[in-house]
Protein backbone atom coordinates (compact mmCIF):
# COMPACT_ATOMS: atom_id res chain seq x y z
CA UNK A 1 0.00 0.00 0.00
CA UNK A 2 1.13 3.57 -0.85
CA UNK A 3 2.21 5.92 2.10
CA UNK A 4 -0.08 8.79 2.87
CA UNK A 5 1.14 11.96 3.28
CA UNK A 6 1.89 13.96 6.21
CA UNK A 7 -0.28 17.53 5.77
CA UNK A 8 -0.13 20.69 8.13
CA UNK A 9 -2.60 23.24 8.38
CA UNK A 10 -2.33 26.48 10.26
CA UNK A 11 -4.29 29.63 9.93
CA UNK A 12 -5.18 32.48 12.48
CA UNK A 13 -8.06 31.99 14.86
CA UNK A 14 -11.09 32.63 13.18
CA UNK A 15 -10.06 31.95 9.70
CA UNK A 16 -12.92 29.22 9.48
CA UNK A 17 -9.95 26.32 9.61
CA UNK A 18 -11.93 24.07 11.73
CA UNK A 19 -15.21 24.64 9.66
CA UNK A 20 -13.20 24.01 6.18
CA UNK A 21 -11.49 20.48 7.97
CA UNK A 22 -14.97 19.51 9.18
CA UNK A 23 -15.99 19.51 5.67
CA UNK A 24 -12.74 17.96 4.17
CA UNK A 25 -12.59 15.19 6.86
CA UNK A 26 -16.20 13.50 5.70
CA UNK A 27 -13.77 11.31 2.98
CA UNK A 28 -12.59 8.54 5.01
CA UNK A 29 -8.58 9.12 3.19
CA UNK A 30 -7.58 11.03 6.01
CA UNK A 31 -6.76 10.84 9.71
CA UNK A 32 -6.98 13.74 11.62
CA UNK A 33 -4.42 14.31 14.02
CA UNK A 34 -5.78 15.69 17.83
CA UNK A 35 -3.92 17.76 19.10
CA UNK A 36 -2.81 17.38 23.13
CA UNK A 37 -3.22 20.76 25.36
CA UNK A 38 -3.30 21.66 28.40
CA UNK A 39 -6.21 24.50 27.65
CA UNK A 40 -9.37 24.72 28.77
CA UNK A 41 -11.91 23.08 26.43
CA UNK A 42 -13.89 25.93 25.32
CA UNK A 43 -17.56 25.59 25.03
CA UNK A 44 -19.22 22.80 22.73
CA UNK A 45 -15.40 21.40 22.39
CA UNK A 46 -14.99 17.21 22.72
CA UNK A 47 -11.88 15.82 24.53
CA UNK A 48 -10.34 13.25 21.59
CA UNK A 49 -12.15 14.77 19.10
CA UNK A 50 -11.06 18.99 19.10
CA UNK A 51 -7.93 17.99 21.66
CA UNK A 52 -7.06 15.41 23.65
CA UNK A 53 -6.66 17.96 27.02
CA UNK A 54 -4.63 16.70 29.33
CA UNK A 55 -2.39 18.20 32.65
CA UNK A 56 0.46 20.33 32.68
CA UNK A 57 1.78 17.62 34.32
CA UNK A 58 0.91 14.79 31.87
CA UNK A 59 2.38 17.02 28.99
CA UNK A 60 5.32 17.47 30.35
CA UNK A 61 5.65 13.60 31.13
CA UNK A 62 4.86 12.68 27.52
CA UNK A 63 7.70 15.78 26.69
CA UNK A 64 9.80 13.67 29.04
CA UNK A 65 9.21 10.03 26.87
CA UNK A 66 10.14 11.92 23.73
CA UNK A 67 6.03 11.01 22.77
CA UNK A 68 6.15 14.29 20.85
CA UNK A 69 6.90 14.94 16.60
CA UNK A 70 6.67 19.00 18.13
CA UNK A 71 5.12 21.07 20.56
CA UNK A 72 4.86 24.50 21.84
CA UNK A 73 3.86 27.18 24.30
CA UNK A 74 1.24 29.68 23.65
CA UNK A 75 -0.54 31.82 25.40
CA UNK A 76 0.22 30.80 28.23
CA UNK A 77 -0.29 26.81 27.39
CA UNK A 78 0.95 23.63 26.08
CA UNK A 79 0.24 22.23 22.59
CA UNK A 80 1.93 19.31 20.77
CA UNK A 81 1.67 16.49 18.15
CA UNK A 82 1.63 12.95 19.05
CA UNK A 83 4.02 10.85 16.92
CA UNK A 84 2.79 7.30 16.76
CA UNK A 85 -0.65 7.78 15.38
CA UNK A 86 0.98 10.30 13.06
CA UNK A 87 3.10 7.45 12.20
CA UNK A 88 0.72 4.65 12.24
CA UNK A 89 -2.07 6.00 9.55
CA UNK A 90 0.58 7.02 7.47
CA UNK A 91 1.83 3.09 7.15
CA UNK A 92 -1.87 2.49 6.63
CA UNK A 93 -2.19 5.07 3.59
CA UNK A 94 -3.81 8.00 5.17
CA UNK A 95 -3.15 11.78 4.55
CA UNK A 96 -2.71 12.85 7.97
CA UNK A 97 -3.98 16.68 8.61
CA UNK A 98 -2.17 18.38 11.42
CA UNK A 99 -3.67 21.34 12.60
CA UNK A 100 -0.98 23.31 14.26
CA UNK A 101 -0.51 26.97 15.03
CA UNK A 102 2.60 28.28 12.88
CA UNK A 103 5.59 27.81 15.31
CA UNK A 104 4.68 24.70 15.32
CA UNK A 105 4.15 24.17 11.95
CA UNK A 106 8.05 25.56 11.95
CA UNK A 107 9.01 22.63 13.94
CA UNK A 108 7.73 20.33 11.71
CA UNK A 109 9.07 21.59 8.60
CA UNK A 110 12.64 21.04 10.31
CA UNK A 111 11.89 17.88 11.84
CA UNK A 112 9.68 16.30 8.59
CA UNK A 113 10.80 17.18 4.77
CA UNK A 114 7.93 14.79 3.81
CA UNK A 115 5.43 16.82 5.03
CA UNK A 116 3.61 19.76 3.29
CA UNK A 117 2.24 23.12 4.34
CA UNK A 118 -1.40 24.56 3.78
CA UNK A 119 -1.51 28.08 5.20
CA UNK A 120 -5.08 29.38 5.40
CA UNK A 121 -5.51 33.20 5.52
CA UNK A 122 -8.96 35.52 5.79
CA UNK A 123 -10.22 38.04 2.77
CA UNK A 124 -9.66 40.65 5.13
CA UNK A 125 -8.58 41.41 8.91
CA UNK A 126 -11.81 43.56 8.73
CA UNK A 127 -13.79 39.87 7.74
CA UNK A 128 -11.71 38.24 10.42
CA UNK A 129 -13.09 40.80 13.36
CA UNK A 130 -16.09 40.42 11.82
CA UNK A 131 -16.33 36.62 12.15
CA UNK A 132 -14.67 36.74 15.63
CA UNK A 133 -17.46 39.31 16.57
CA UNK A 134 -20.02 36.86 15.28
CA UNK A 135 -19.13 33.44 16.87
CA UNK A 136 -19.37 35.48 20.33
CA UNK A 137 -17.03 33.35 22.62
CA UNK A 138 -14.81 36.26 23.06
CA UNK A 139 -14.54 39.90 24.49
CA UNK A 140 -13.73 42.19 22.59
CA UNK A 141 -10.50 42.92 24.11
CA UNK A 142 -9.51 39.50 23.29
CA UNK A 143 -10.80 39.77 19.35
CA UNK A 144 -8.78 42.31 19.31
CA UNK A 145 -5.27 40.79 20.54
CA UNK A 146 -6.50 37.64 18.24
CA UNK A 147 -6.56 40.29 14.51
CA UNK A 148 -3.65 41.86 16.46
CA UNK A 149 -1.98 38.14 16.35
CA UNK A 150 -3.44 37.01 12.88
CA UNK A 151 -2.15 40.14 11.53
CA UNK A 152 1.51 39.04 12.27
CA UNK A 153 1.08 35.70 11.51
CA UNK A 154 -0.31 36.43 7.87
CA UNK A 155 3.64 37.18 7.40
CA UNK A 156 4.61 33.52 7.99
CA UNK A 157 2.75 32.52 4.71
CA UNK A 158 5.95 32.37 3.14
CA UNK A 159 7.14 29.55 5.17
CA UNK A 160 3.96 27.61 3.41
CA UNK A 161 3.99 26.13 0.17
CA UNK A 162 0.43 26.57 -0.21
CA UNK A 163 -2.29 29.47 0.82
CA UNK A 164 -5.68 29.65 0.16
CA UNK A 165 -8.37 32.49 1.41
CA UNK A 166 -11.25 31.47 2.51
CA UNK A 167 -13.72 33.52 1.29
CA UNK A 168 -16.33 31.42 0.31
CA UNK A 169 -16.96 27.73 2.54
CA UNK A 170 -17.89 26.15 -0.45
CA UNK A 171 -14.68 27.53 -2.74
CA UNK A 172 -11.92 26.70 -0.13
CA UNK A 173 -12.76 23.27 0.14
CA UNK A 174 -12.91 22.36 -3.01
CA UNK A 175 -9.02 24.48 -3.11
CA UNK A 176 -8.19 22.83 -0.16
CA UNK A 177 -9.18 18.97 -1.79
CA UNK A 178 -7.24 20.22 -4.91
CA UNK A 179 -4.15 20.94 -2.97
CA UNK A 180 -4.54 17.62 -1.11
CA UNK A 181 -5.01 15.86 -4.25
CA UNK A 182 -1.67 17.81 -5.74
CA UNK A 183 0.33 16.66 -3.04
CA UNK A 184 -0.29 13.33 -3.68
CA UNK A 185 0.47 13.11 -7.00
CA UNK A 186 3.25 15.06 -6.20
CA UNK A 187 6.65 13.05 -7.54
CA UNK A 188 8.85 12.55 -4.56
CA UNK A 189 12.55 14.01 -5.51
CA UNK B 1 -3.81 41.25 -12.06
CA UNK B 2 -2.29 38.76 -10.79
CA UNK B 3 0.28 36.39 -13.34
CA UNK B 4 -0.81 33.12 -15.18
CA UNK B 5 1.16 30.06 -14.40
CA UNK B 6 3.23 28.01 -16.63
CA UNK B 7 2.45 24.94 -16.80
CA UNK B 8 4.47 22.51 -18.77
CA UNK B 9 2.86 18.89 -20.05
CA UNK B 10 4.75 15.66 -21.21
CA UNK B 11 3.56 12.51 -21.74
CA UNK B 12 4.37 9.68 -24.39
CA UNK B 13 2.77 9.48 -27.13
CA UNK B 14 -0.45 7.62 -26.93
CA UNK B 15 -1.05 8.26 -23.12
CA UNK B 16 -4.14 10.77 -23.87
CA UNK B 17 -2.31 13.60 -23.35
CA UNK B 18 -4.36 15.20 -26.18
CA UNK B 19 -7.75 14.18 -25.11
CA UNK B 20 -7.11 15.51 -21.47
CA UNK B 21 -6.15 18.57 -22.63
CA UNK B 22 -8.97 19.07 -25.07
CA UNK B 23 -11.17 18.72 -21.76
CA UNK B 24 -9.21 21.16 -19.76
CA UNK B 25 -9.10 23.78 -22.49
CA UNK B 26 -12.58 24.21 -21.86
CA UNK B 27 -11.49 26.53 -19.39
CA UNK B 28 -10.99 29.77 -20.93
CA UNK B 29 -8.56 30.43 -17.98
CA UNK B 30 -6.14 28.66 -19.89
CA UNK B 31 -4.14 29.30 -23.10
CA UNK B 32 -2.60 26.72 -24.64
CA UNK B 33 0.40 27.36 -26.31
CA UNK B 34 0.47 26.36 -29.54
CA UNK B 35 3.73 24.44 -30.88
CA UNK B 36 5.45 25.11 -34.15
CA UNK B 37 6.67 22.18 -35.78
CA UNK B 38 8.46 21.32 -39.38
CA UNK B 39 7.10 17.76 -39.23
CA UNK B 40 3.95 16.85 -41.41
CA UNK B 41 0.08 16.99 -40.21
CA UNK B 42 -1.42 13.60 -39.31
CA UNK B 43 -4.77 13.27 -40.24
CA UNK B 44 -7.12 15.43 -38.94
CA UNK B 45 -4.87 17.66 -37.82
CA UNK B 46 -5.17 21.58 -37.77
CA UNK B 47 -2.60 24.66 -38.47
CA UNK B 48 -2.55 26.70 -35.95
CA UNK B 49 -4.47 24.49 -33.79
CA UNK B 50 -2.84 21.35 -33.19
CA UNK B 51 0.55 22.63 -34.14
CA UNK B 52 1.82 25.63 -36.10
CA UNK B 53 3.50 23.57 -39.41
CA UNK B 54 5.69 25.76 -40.71
CA UNK B 55 8.87 25.07 -43.38
CA UNK B 56 12.53 23.93 -42.39
CA UNK B 57 13.62 27.29 -43.84
CA UNK B 58 11.17 29.16 -41.55
CA UNK B 59 11.81 27.55 -38.26
CA UNK B 60 15.76 27.85 -39.06
CA UNK B 61 15.16 31.71 -39.12
CA UNK B 62 13.28 32.28 -36.43
CA UNK B 63 16.27 30.30 -34.49
CA UNK B 64 18.70 32.50 -35.61
CA UNK B 65 16.00 35.84 -34.66
CA UNK B 66 15.77 34.10 -31.00
CA UNK B 67 11.62 33.56 -31.03
CA UNK B 68 11.94 30.40 -29.23
CA UNK B 69 11.81 29.89 -25.53
CA UNK B 70 12.93 26.21 -26.39
CA UNK B 71 13.17 23.85 -29.42
CA UNK B 72 14.12 20.67 -30.13
CA UNK B 73 14.62 17.87 -32.64
CA UNK B 74 12.72 14.57 -32.50
CA UNK B 75 12.50 11.72 -34.95
CA UNK B 76 14.21 13.90 -37.44
CA UNK B 77 11.57 17.03 -37.56
CA UNK B 78 11.89 20.15 -35.08
CA UNK B 79 9.99 21.15 -32.74
CA UNK B 80 10.04 24.55 -30.77
CA UNK B 81 7.97 27.16 -28.80
CA UNK B 82 7.28 30.53 -29.23
CA UNK B 83 8.31 33.15 -26.04
CA UNK B 84 6.27 36.34 -27.13
CA UNK B 85 2.54 34.77 -27.33
CA UNK B 86 3.26 33.06 -24.17
CA UNK B 87 4.51 36.01 -21.85
CA UNK B 88 1.20 37.78 -23.27
CA UNK B 89 -1.04 35.38 -21.64
CA UNK B 90 0.59 35.13 -18.12
CA UNK B 91 0.52 39.23 -18.11
CA UNK B 92 -3.24 38.81 -18.97
CA UNK B 93 -3.40 36.54 -16.24
CA UNK B 94 -3.93 33.40 -17.85
CA UNK B 95 -2.23 29.75 -17.29
CA UNK B 96 -0.14 28.92 -20.35
CA UNK B 97 -0.19 25.22 -21.07
CA UNK B 98 2.90 24.23 -23.01
CA UNK B 99 2.53 20.89 -24.47
CA UNK B 100 6.91 19.49 -24.57
CA UNK B 101 8.28 16.40 -25.41
CA UNK B 102 10.87 15.22 -22.61
CA UNK B 103 14.20 17.07 -23.40
CA UNK B 104 12.27 20.42 -24.57
CA UNK B 105 10.60 19.95 -20.89
CA UNK B 106 14.44 19.40 -19.73
CA UNK B 107 15.14 23.04 -21.30
CA UNK B 108 12.43 25.09 -19.89
CA UNK B 109 13.69 23.57 -16.34
CA UNK B 110 16.12 25.14 -16.79
CA UNK B 111 15.26 28.73 -18.34
CA UNK B 112 12.47 29.27 -16.57
CA UNK B 113 12.13 28.76 -12.57
CA UNK B 114 8.58 29.67 -12.45
CA UNK B 115 7.34 26.86 -14.56
CA UNK B 116 5.52 23.77 -13.03
CA UNK B 117 5.97 20.48 -14.90
CA UNK B 118 3.32 17.99 -15.09
CA UNK B 119 3.76 14.14 -16.51
CA UNK B 120 1.32 11.98 -17.92
CA UNK B 121 1.44 8.20 -17.95
CA UNK B 122 -0.32 5.67 -18.90
CA UNK B 123 -1.13 2.65 -16.73
CA UNK B 124 1.18 0.55 -18.05
CA UNK B 125 2.93 -0.38 -21.51
CA UNK B 126 0.68 -2.96 -22.40
CA UNK B 127 -2.12 -0.43 -22.25
CA UNK B 128 -0.46 1.98 -23.96
CA UNK B 129 0.25 -0.53 -26.90
CA UNK B 130 -3.17 -1.04 -27.35
CA UNK B 131 -4.79 2.37 -27.48
CA UNK B 132 -1.49 2.79 -30.12
CA UNK B 133 -3.57 -0.15 -32.20
CA UNK B 134 -6.68 1.52 -31.51
CA UNK B 135 -5.92 4.70 -32.94
CA UNK B 136 -5.09 2.83 -36.22
CA UNK B 137 -2.86 5.58 -37.70
CA UNK B 138 0.25 3.82 -37.17
CA UNK B 139 1.57 0.60 -38.44
CA UNK B 140 2.75 -2.33 -35.87
CA UNK B 141 6.53 -1.43 -36.09
CA UNK B 142 6.28 2.22 -36.30
CA UNK B 143 3.72 1.60 -32.40
CA UNK B 144 6.52 -0.92 -31.05
CA UNK B 145 9.42 2.12 -31.66
CA UNK B 146 6.32 4.44 -29.75
CA UNK B 147 6.01 1.76 -26.71
CA UNK B 148 10.04 1.56 -26.34
CA UNK B 149 10.41 5.55 -26.67
CA UNK B 150 7.33 5.54 -24.05
CA UNK B 151 9.47 2.90 -21.72
CA UNK B 152 12.59 4.85 -21.94
CA UNK B 153 10.64 8.69 -21.47
CA UNK B 154 8.77 6.89 -18.58
CA UNK B 155 12.39 6.99 -16.32
CA UNK B 156 12.32 11.19 -17.08
CA UNK B 157 9.51 11.31 -14.43
CA UNK B 158 11.63 12.31 -11.65
CA UNK B 159 12.53 15.64 -13.30
CA UNK B 160 8.45 16.34 -13.23
CA UNK B 161 6.88 18.75 -10.38
CA UNK B 162 3.72 16.32 -10.50
CA UNK B 163 2.40 12.90 -12.23
CA UNK B 164 -1.00 11.51 -13.00
CA UNK B 165 -2.14 8.62 -14.69
CA UNK B 166 -4.21 8.29 -17.06
CA UNK B 167 -6.83 5.61 -16.54
CA UNK B 168 -10.01 6.85 -16.61
CA UNK B 169 -10.20 10.52 -18.77
CA UNK B 170 -12.65 11.70 -16.39
CA UNK B 171 -10.52 11.32 -13.26
CA UNK B 172 -7.42 12.25 -15.05
CA UNK B 173 -8.98 15.38 -16.19
CA UNK B 174 -9.88 16.12 -12.59
CA UNK B 175 -6.44 15.36 -11.14
CA UNK B 176 -5.25 17.92 -14.25
CA UNK B 177 -7.37 20.60 -13.03
CA UNK B 178 -6.88 19.74 -9.02
CA UNK B 179 -2.69 20.27 -10.00
CA UNK B 180 -3.31 23.69 -11.51
CA UNK B 181 -5.41 24.87 -8.76
CA UNK B 182 -3.15 23.84 -6.52
CA UNK B 183 -0.39 25.36 -8.76
CA UNK B 184 -2.32 28.81 -8.36
CA UNK B 185 -2.67 28.31 -5.03
CA UNK B 186 1.68 27.56 -4.71
CA UNK B 187 3.19 30.28 -2.25
CA UNK B 188 6.42 32.02 -4.24
CA UNK B 189 9.71 31.72 -2.51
Amino acid sequence: MERGKLIVVSAPSGCGKGTILGEVLKDPKFYFSVSCTTRQPREGEVDGVNYRFITKERFEELIAEGAFLEHAEYVGNYYGTLLAPIEENLAQGKDVLLEIEVKGAEQIRALRPDASLIFIVPPSLETLRERLINRGTEEMDVIEKRVAKAEQEITYRERYDYCLVNDKLEDAVADFLAIVRAIELKVEK
